[in-house]
């Protein structure tokens, strides 16, 4: 077996080699907030299961996480559903955009998993029907997690969202044809565009994702928040779809289970070993951050080693 | 970091639970020849990176391997053509059947994934292309790696596949059109069902793989057959492609790299800890082992451990 | 060429042999309000160019002719815009069910053709920007082509589709999220559920379809309402997309240009000859009138003549 | 009703008019032996019912009239076996391009209707199953309906298609694979290949396409050839499957029944009126003659009157 790395010299030599990289990517804009943002920031930062914490550039900015925050309703929808929430959307990689309404219609209305927008949206009614207080029982879940009550929604980019999302309007509307959303559509669209608002820096969205390293406990007070399986199962996902239809570059070139935002952030993890969360924002075509997974395929490719 | 697994407990354990399991699978029937295997033969046999070795049921009788073979010709056509084979095919999940068409018209002639059919195809073209005798070449690859030169194509199975092969026929005819097969078709599907009729014992397949589970190295004389960047990236395929459609499935209720075969088998491995082969004829609705898979979620069920 | 048919013999036969043919469809049950009809209504309305008027059944009842409205407001935006509304919408057939969103999303926004469900609410979409007083105006039009100032809106219909037209807000979101919609979603939804609402006899239906018989011209008073190029490729269109994915069929059986509704209606042209009216509610699997079809399809068989 | 028009006139006035008009379209260059012939070659060629013919170009030059030959073919099999082959090939639009096999995936086998590469494979097996002698009597049939026992099949573009026809080839085997061949693959292929490589002249195809005109019976001998059920059902497929995904188009722009091929050629007719053939090599984007589509234009707008 390996030694453990020596992340301290690693993320200082991947500072050092993403200098030399010129980012090809573009910023996201079809959410004009989003399109503000500078898309020269960058943040880096691991946070390993001994505590162990590295990082560098903007490490102290906070950035809206998008859809990585599509893992943290679904893992509390598994949390207080159990394996009910699968009979309404699925666990297999989808091939296809992640806003397509292709399988949708040909697949009667269920989602092929919780990662896409469509699945977040019936994850989202899931958890609509089940919180007394959706946005901030959601929200109070996500601070449990990141032990920061710091963490908040940012309505503007929220609202941004609604004005533009007529794709994921269409989405929804196509899901409820099919008898698979049961709340009031706004209501549902309302709760999702807060959930992806979530804002983060990327130290508390590392700190966040040792939940999934962890097994499902949180590694301050031991607290199972969700069970081993589950949490294994959510990292499967994670792994097979994490990526909309790049999941399988990032498998073969990262070889982590993760998940990418268009505001730019991607978290992955090393089960039992480390979580990372990084933050560039211009993307490459498929709509993940360009340096992004640059900087990660350096980290695996350095520490010589990923779960394969 | 948990314990060792008792793997002789664990295989025992498992082989009584299996008893109670009433396989709702069907055998195969598109290919005449295979479909006259007997139904309830089972196997099961685990191989450790220590050289623990554990099994039970007809440990030594051959049978049809069938796309597990896949893996084998990636890996030869991957160490001798490097990564210029991924200009000819990719490396995502096809979120459709292994043998449809639609996606290879729709994207231009290259398929999704080196172990679906058309992708196996084209790697039957690249190595057909690099292989001075390649039937001949291409068993004495596959004999290496398992160390036993009593491997053989069974002819007969071949055979039968090419009389009925409709499907693999318009597969390639297709890829043609589009340019991205060289070779004659006539010879790259004789050599594909060749490769595909390929028999071993699930010891012998079991020890095959251990080659992934080894970073690319044989475990019996330390030789390197392929970097462990190539091993670690194949592993990543078959965990996002091994299985059809229900590559998301396994990943959620296994979590290990595999691959399966329409002949019942299917082989799995835990990178730098075991690889895994079972045998049970009978299908499920997407074409994997029902008793496999069943198998295998016990095993990583009982280990406490899987990639995630 | 053969002589002029005794139309009022043929009705008569046509209402015999009808009478011996129990229809096997089902009355349209996903918007509320229509379910309520009585499935066993029947009516039959010929009217020639040369003022001959025929028919049985219940003639004076009025019905939801639904989709058939839609060659109204393609009438209307036709003769208001001219050649530019075909930058918005084709003129092919679909080759797919009334109501996917497939193709919106393959093919960039822009529907097939104006009497699919996307292209009409395009078209609503158009007329929306272009009337100043868009529901009147437009009921205004229908009731000058079919010299009866009696025709309405049914508000309770309208009103019955709003609620459970998820798909249509599916078609319509999605159409906007690629620039092919203009107005305020909402605004575009009611207006085209109220065209969808608007009632007639078979009697007015078959007397309002006479303007396509009459190459663009009211028969009462010669006014040119369209041209007849304009009447010409109207018809052309009715011919290649009236019936959803069964106008290869109609046009295979009946062999006449026409657009049928999920009320059970259906009107049909025979240029410079005659136009026709048929409802009746029940069904076929493809949303097309059971013995609305049959009924056309004796009328041409009888009359030994199509347009081919 | 409208005089009947002076078609030698508006033939002169085409024949001015088509000078003015430079071809934006290309020669088929995927069939190597077409892809030799002049670019520049047209003629145009018109037959009354009531015996006149009139044409300008090259009058006298045969030409491969490739996809037109897909009506005599179906008229020979639709002939001899009636409404049956309707089990093994649809009459609906496709919506897709003529060589796709999506449709065929997806829908078991049957081809959409059988005037797309597809369904005229399979009608090309049902003959192969009726006929004794195949070729020899399909070549018969052809020549009693043009009258002229100079038509010829050409055996170098038949063996050019032969070496390149992989996509045809592909869309056999999986209609195969669903069990809608019969045949030996190789033979059907050989068969098809004949067919489409039948040669005519204008005026040799003018005088063909009067069987349709006529009602099924030969002009010259009032000989019934098909009933004329049968002839309205083949103009009816001609009009809504005759001219790939640009039917609507053809339908909305000329309003006649007709077939193009992509040697430049196109055929259509007038039922009870006329038949017309044109040929100009260079297709447009959808794989009709630029010119052919122009002059179709011209000839129903100047003769004032289409089927619609």
């Amino acid at each position: 077996m390996l030694d453990k790395p020596d992340y301290k010299q690693i993320i200082k030599e991947i500072e050092v080699e993403l200098k030399s990289i010129v980012s090809e990517g573009k910023v996201a804009n079809y959410i004009p907030e989003l399109a503000k943002v500078d898309p020269n920031k960058f943040a880096f930062h691991i946070s390993s299961i001994d505590g162990e914490n590295y990082g560098f550039g903007d490490l102290d900015e906070k950035f809206s996480i998008q859809s990585i925050a599509k893992v943290f309703s679904l893992t509390l929808a598994y949390k207080l559903n159990g394996e009910d929430i699968w009979k309404r959307v699925g666990v297999e990689p989808s091939g296809n955009p992640f806003n397509s309404l292709i399988q949708i219609e040909q697949e009667n209305g269920i989602p092929r998993n919780p990662l896409i927008n469509s699945g977040a949206l019936v994850i989202s009614d899931i958890l609509y029907d089940t919180l007394s207080n959706p946005k901030v029982d959601l929200l109070n879940f996500i601070r449990e997690i990141t032990d920061n009550h710091d963490i908040e929604y940012n309505i503007k980019v929220a609202n941004s969202e609604k004005k533009t999302g007529f794709r994921n309007s269409a989405l929804i509307n196509l899901m409820r044809s099919f008898g698979n959303i049961n709340s009031d559509i706004n209501d549902i669209l309302d709760f999702y565009f807060h959930l992806c608002s979530v804002e983060m820096t990327v130290k508390e969205l590392s700190k966040a994702f040792l939940l999934y390293t962890n097994h499902g406990k949180l590694l301050t007070n031991d607290k199972e928040i969700i069970t081993s399986t589950m949490a294994k199962r959510i990292n499967a996902i994670m792994h097979s779809c994490g990526f909309y239809d790049e999941a399988g570059e990032f498998s073969f070139k990262v070889g982590l289970p993760g998940k990418s935002g268009v505001g730019g952030g991607i978290a992955a993890i090393y089960p039992g070993k480390y979580s990372v969360a990084v933050w560039s924002p211009k993307l490459n075509s498929k709509g993940n951050s360009y340096l992004g997974m640059k900087a990660l395929q350096l980290l695996t490719a350095k520490t010589k080693r990923s779960i394969f």
